[in-house]
């Protein structure tokens, strides 16, 4: 049986990428005359099989899907971008990035340069205050959109994301059975639905437990490594000082660990706490972090899936579908209030 | 005085990109003849006044810069990008990005993205193995090339980089300095230029300090986290135990830290660490990491500052510029040879 023959040893053997080679099989005069000729006579060379239906997904499309999140080097988008490549490189789609910060008018540039593009589709974590319209915008362009990690309400268009109330109460719940009934909450905020749903989780798991809530507790600040560290000071000064912490993210949560440590208390040993996420670090770190896995994963394969099936016709997804967590429990949230 | 009016202004105003007015005030057939009328109005009630400089820029241009690296979530490019992004905004270009995991195929994919949107040039990392040739065809398609952090022999096109060389010898002369002898080198390969020149920097300055090099000493590897934390095993391993460890990078470092702490060592106090990049992390990691800030900033704002002036229809810069680098003394290496 001959050994299927793919696109990329066509394009390594003549030096050209493997967008022209598809291209130049297509007949695009994208690719000019003579390479399109010197391609197609190496395919055959090659015993290239034509692969019909993969070529179908791209019928006068471009092959490029754009993917638009507020911080790609945080590691909670890096998870869910390696997932989204690895199911995109599957369908040989190129797929370019954009930072928006959180900046409407850079998410309108990037989408405009989709739409530029004819790109495919878009796998959009929409920056804050995202209005309904731009969605249907790109919508009514017929530029596909996914999105992950928040909604836009009203726009009428799905996306997955982790259920994280349910996952930031899975957190509490199990410094609850440790014993702990000062818990406060680090990092996130009322601006996101990941804020506002993370910070219900804990809330909600309060309540359950009948602890009576105390708005100190609360401190809120960016999901960054930075902003964990500089709200040590402000934790410590919660009087009395909570046994334990429930971080909105691992990066917030390293951060505080190494605020906790400076401030001479041992995370683990003197206090308790928690991240969510669990970003590749959470195992390695010192003391290890317990944390909650919420699919990040899953999220990015579900999503590219999603779309790359809308490219095949089907229809858009009708709900938003949440993504179950998990908890891992480490060294960090070792230590026990006495009973 | 009448206050600048900004295109964000008008684009804001009106719920469309500042590119859409961009093209709008210039007469774009890429914006629909409504749509370019109603912004030209709007401009002209905001009074804004056209910047006949910043438009000549971009005549027939995209306003689209393309930057393509390994790995955007590395805080080494992160800060580059940050840099890169600051000086594209204040000539509103917008920039996509590209991970090319060092896989050549993608790499030309998203050159061929950017020929085919027409970009106004690419910021480029480029993957290993590219050949001289892939970097001419993007400059003979009237697409410059600006090159960062590794270079393409052969090319003739030039970019910016930290001086390796001369920063990791920094690193080594102040461990030296401080009466350790037996020195390890953690990560990085000679597969890369980065990695040649800061294991060069290395070697030499052993050499000036006529320490005879123990091939045990180098310990290769790649530039993450993970990495670092996996190689405290094979460094602890070495007989007699080197009293300092010098790191590719600071994700090894920090990886490292976390290793040797499990291991019981505490870096700073029993053994000395440094890193390099000097990534804001290092500053706040628990022991603060000595490392070497490589001028990632400088790298990047002049990079984009290079491409910038060829738009502008100035030269290429016509030799790699490399940014002396500086050292920071931290914890980590704070641990001397007893003397």
């Amino acid at each position: 049986m001959a050994q299927k023959v793919k696109l990329s040893t066509i394009a390594d053997a003549l030096g050209v990428s493997t967008a022209t080679v598809s291209l130049a099989l297509r007949d695009s005069p994208l690719v000019a005359e003579v390479t399109r000729e010197r391609i197609k006579e190496a395919a055959r060379d090659f015993g290239y099989i034509y692969n019909r239906r993969a070529a179908s997904l791209r019928t006068s499309k471009s092959g490029i899907v754009g993917v638009c999140v507020h911080d790609i080097m945080n590691p909670f988008f890096g998870e869910i971008l390696m997932a989204v490549e690895e199911e995109l490189d599957r369908q040989r789609q190129t797929f370019i990035l954009c930072n928006h910060h959180d900046d409407l008018s850079k998410q309108r540039s990037f989408v405009d340069t989709l739409l530029q593009l004819g790109a495919d589709g878009l796998i959009l974590s929409p920056a804050l205050g995202t209005p309904a319209a731009d969605i249907r915008l790109a919508e009514d362009n017929e530029l596909p959109v996914t999105l992950i990690a928040r909604t836009v309400e009203g726009s009428g268009v799905r996306g997955f994301r982790g259920d994280d109330s349910y996952g930031m109460g899975l957190a509490v719940d199990h410094l609850i059975e440790r014993g702990h009934r000062e818990i406060a909450m680090v990092g996130g905020t009322a601006m996101t639905s990941t804020g506002r749903d993370r910070e219900a989780g804990y809330l909600a798991a309060l309540e359950r437990a009948k602890i009576a809530f105390r708005p100190e507790w609360r401190v809120e600040g960016p999901r960054n490594r930075h902003s964990g560290f500089d709200a040590t000071a402000t934790v410590l000064a919660i009087e009395p000082r909570p046994t334990a912490i429930v971080c909105f993210s691992d990066l917030v949560a390293l951060g505080l660990m190494y605020g906790l440590s400076r401030a001479g208390l041992r995370p683990g040993i003197d206090i308790a706490v928690t991240g969510y996420d669990d970003i590749d670090e959470a195992a390695i770190a010192m003391p290890s972090l317990s944390t909650v896995s919420n699919g990040q994963r899953e999220v990015g394969r579900r999503a590219a899936g999603a779309l790359l099936d809308r490219l095949r016709g089907e229809p858009a997804i009708d709900e938003t579908v949440l993504i179950r967590p998990e908890l891992k429990i480490r060294q960090s949230s070792e230590y026990a209030w006495p009973s």
